[in-house]
């Protein structure tokens, strides 16, 4: 596989009166935590959330007349799925798109609301993938592949033409690596008219097989795919992306899902988006390699691929838990105490004065903690942040010294 | 006070090159959800994450050397802090900002990281403002009002010189009110400039003063303000503003803290923005005009002013946590079971099957529901959506036909 200058540039010209120019936006926040100038490309605006729209509407751009009365096929738990529903419907084409049993319902409902046929077949993508071939016999679709597809990764290269309009002497790019198609689009661009800008692709560790495949240079099949970044989930490194990325990417490093998590929390705090999993992955990349050397990128111009912003608010909540977990702004307490009238008044008289809000309390006579005649209580508690966590902590041990925070 | 086009046009060529002009975005899930062009001004993506920096740095720009020197004094719960704090930074003049004692502490820290020195002074805004009155007089400092200064109103104007060059043939646009600077800011603009464009404004119900003045024709206090959407939480209309506001404001409407909640998920989620209370009001609006009529904006262009997106993660999180359970999926559920071995087990077994995800249980033997042999089980459960649980409710009504979902 092979995609010359000209192939991309041929994309660029398709999709750009059809798609506008995602906003690239400096964040100050952001570069003042790690000592550049931290720019964010934003795919998550799309229409369909995710840059996946791109090499979709390039490739279905290039149907012959008869291949757009037959249809085309692709199969997708996600993003994949939405981008060509949507450029199928930008041009009258039919979209039937294959999708595993489990998928979210959020999904599946903004891709038929796309105007695509969605069959769910499959306990997993693989299995879905089997049941599109099955398809492929028997109709006379076109399959689009979500990256091993030359026309595809032209039209994801559509951001390196619009990153270069934008920032002319940006000097780093990170992206998200999954199957491969954006990175492969992203780089062939730069590296053709840019080539002194450096491309950093980051993966979740739970599924790194194409890091891994960087490395040891040669491809390298993981076996299971672990993260919750499902747009990443890809378990073997296709051989022919992999040639196409070793030539593209300067380095590329495995990335641990809470660095994601934490990640779109950032993002969410500082930049005022929602990045799905592997829209943040770039975010936990540049931390990693920030905390590693802090001088690395220093006034250096920086850009994160947002590739995408389609989470589940539900997974969202989840991270939103924990980032204030972490950060010590929800904590749960426990405190053993003596079963008798007033000591819970007592207790939350403290809890008041110390400016915390009770979100949760179980009162527990049967608990271990509690000894014969007393009980325990865990309160999770909202606090405004770490010192004030600790004011309170210290007040309680004087009233009630056996209270412990529960991490 | 009165600004003229020359003020509106100053202060637009001295913002021009020091603040990049915010994206204006089409989004097509909205666009088909209120059968209109809905067009996003993300005002939320600013370095301070709200439009006050634009007033600020006017109001600031215009300084003479001498008042330079003596540095900047403002009052602020939040986004007109960062505002100010921002933009004396920029002109490296000193700012001294008075604080509510009770203010969120990412707010207090966002201000001190942008160079500000904050007083924490007062327990409500009110009291913050007599205390910076009482600094006023001992110190020379300038004070920055956050929305009765012609140059800060002139500031704020600047959108509507975006939106113009942006958006020419838009029809409608729709903002928040608080003080009411931004929408005398844009509407000054849209007057003179683009006399056809219907300004819509919009104001928490639970705040609602400057709405009822505008309906009134006169200054209306309410003595409460009550809302989450604090940078719109305002007692009292200002006569000097309504006296602005009557000749831009085509139609004023009070919008419930439910509402905006839903606006804020609906923004995560077909957006994938972060807006705060008032950033979520315009579509708040929009929705409740549409739902009236929806005949009335078809295939209009409606801008909705998205003013800022300083929200706490925390309030964030409950936003969510609500909306999932207005969608469904998220639900608690009452079992009253027998007190015997197995019977949980039995339970669980549905809700496994039925595809639900269990979040918290609560298995109560002396709840008043179990009768003397028996207990009671409350279930927090994810599920994927209505369909699925009603299908499961169904299925458990057959084992327990005394289980009920708790709304």
């Amino acid at each position: 596989m092979k995609i010359t200058l000209q192939d991309f540039r041929a994309a660029h010209d398709v999709l750009a009166p059809i798609i506008e120019p995602t906003p690239l936006i400096k964040n100050e926040w952001l570069s003042s935590a790690y000592g550049c100038e931290v720019w964010l490309k934003l795919e998550n605006m799309l229409p369909v959330g995710s840059f996946k729209m791109r090499g979709a509407t390039n490739r279905i751009h290039h149907l012959t007349e008869k291949e757009r009365k037959h249809g085309v096929l692709a199969v997708s738990a996600g993003n994949h799925a939405q981008g060509v529903a949507w450029a199928a419907r930008r041009f009258g084409v039919k979209a039937t798109i294959v999708m595993p049993e489990g998928s979210p319902l959020t999904k599946i409902r903004n891709t038929e609301a796309l105007g695509a046929h969605v069959i769910l077949k499959g306990a997993s993508i693989e299995e879905s993938f089997a049941h599109a071939e099955a398809l492929m016999k028997k109709h006379p679709y076109v399959f689009v592949h979500p990256f091993k597809d030359p026309l595809v990764i032209a039209g994801q290269g559509s951001i390196g033409f619009e990153l270069i309009e934008q920032l002319p002497d940006m000097d780093y790019v990170f992206s998200a690596i999954g199957g491969g198609g954006l990175v492969a689009g992203i780089g062939g661009v730069l590296k053709a008219l840019r080539p002194g800008v450096k491309l950093f692709a980051g993966q979740a560790s739970g599924a790194s097989a194409m890091v891994q495949s960087l490395k040891k240079k040669r491809v390298v099949e993981t076996g299971a795919a672990d993260t919750f970044a499902d747009g990443i989930r890809v378990k073997k490194a296709n051989p022919e992306m992999l040639k196409l990325l070793k030539d593209v990417v300067f380095e590329s490093h495995p990335v641990p899902d809470e660095q994601i998590a934490r990640a779109i929390l950032e993002l969410m705090e500082k930049a005022r988006i929602i990045a799905e999993g592997a829209g943040a992955v770039p975010l936990a990349l540049l931390h990693a390699l920030h905390a590693k050397d802090p001088k690395r990128f220093k006034g250096k111009k920086v850009v994160l691929v947002i590739c995408g912003g389609n989470i589940d608010v539900n997974l969202l909540e989840r991270i939103i838990d924990r980032g204030l977990t972490e950060s010590h702004r929800k904590v749960r307490l426990s405190v053993p105490i003596a079963d008798r009238p007033g000591t819970l008044h007592q207790l939350t008289g403290i809890i008041k004065e110390g400016g915390a809000n009770i979100l949760h309390v179980v009162h527990d006579r049967d608990s271990q903690g509690a000894g014969i005649t007393g009980a325990n209580v865990v309160f999770t508690l909202e606090t405004k942040g770490e010192l004030e966590l600790a004011a309170l902590e210290k007040r309680l041990k004087k009233d009630f010294p056996l209270c412990q925070l529960v991490r």
